[in-house]
């Protein structure tokens, strides 16, 4: 069982923020946005703006855990330079809200929300409107790849180690998919 | 003119810090360190805690600009990854305190303090004693890097447009070089 899951994908430009809780058998998006820093502003403005938001939709949302995207360094460097400063004040801001973090990969969040750590990025957006039992894909596509991120570990929290199809989360995700796809339908 | 410049050395195992003035013609160590944080906490309280501590230091320290390493991503990605995120907090509390931040790279600090971009660090290291008038090479070597990102910066500010040698630092750099060696008696 957990509590709020609040998914970050770091970044300066835009960082996408995406919460989830869990009703009943359902996920529910319960918050997601994301905060942009102005271009024209100067970096050390941007990283002090970023950290004041992040701050403030942790505060607002209160999350009991946070899922942040793990910064793989083998995109182009200002990229990557960009996300490194993000992520950092990302963890300072849990830290001092005494939130524990944990990390995911580009990969496993695939995995656990499409069950193919190939997937394309519209299939996991797809995806989290299904599970989250959403109408549309949630815009803009930073928002959607937070709550994935949320999604991921949501499922990693709630295979609780007592439970019988623990430690795996797959027949979980598995069950959950399905009743995502029974509800449309299909 | 230049009240006084903090240099920072950015990272997350060790972050050093190093502050200079001018006194006439002379450069001053004002105050240098290193911020370290302990790696058996985990990621998220170390930024948090680096992040405290750096605000402490530009706090008591009252610079009137900072210099800040420029991060370049050819290193291990791990490295670099932690150099980003001590980064990015380090602009964020500079963006805080209203100072503004100023970056250069390693080859940029090379010249600037010894005169040579492919200088040896022990090269760097014993030309920041001798400009600031040390009798030895400060400790430990996070320290005094970052003292020497001071020096080039003091330097750059130096060289306002209005004044005869601007708007390179050379001369003035070369002029300081003569007057340190000259006070070693060499």
């Amino acid at each position: 069982m957990f509590g709020l899951v609040l998914g970050i994908d770091p970044g300066v430009s835009r960082c996408g923020y995406g919460a989830v809780r869990r009703e009943g058998a359902q996920l529910e998006a319960v918050g997601a946005g994301v905060i942009r820093t102005p271009g024209s502003d100067t970096l050390p403005n941007r990283l002090a703006s970023l950290e004041e938001e992040l701050g403030r939709v942790v505060s607002e949302l209160g999350p009991d855990a946070l899922a942040v995207e793990r910064v793989l360094f083998q995109a182009n460097t200002r990229t990557a330079m960009s996300v490194g400063q993000a992520s950092g004040l990302a963890l300072a801001v849990a830290a001092r809200a005494g939130i524990p973090v944990t990390h995911y990969s580009p990969n496993e969040v695939k995995l656990a929300v499409v069950g193919y750590g190939g997937a394309e990025k519209h299939q996991v957006q797809t995806m989290v409107a299904r599970l989250l039992g959403l109408h549309e894909v949630p815009r803009p596509p930073d928002a959607a790849d937070a709550l994935a991120l949320a999604i991921c570990h949501a499922w990693r929290l709630d295979a609780t180690p007592d439970e019988p199809d623990a430690p795996g989360t797959a027949p979980r995700l598995s069950a959950a998919i399905q009743t995502a796809l029974a509800k449309e339908g299909r």
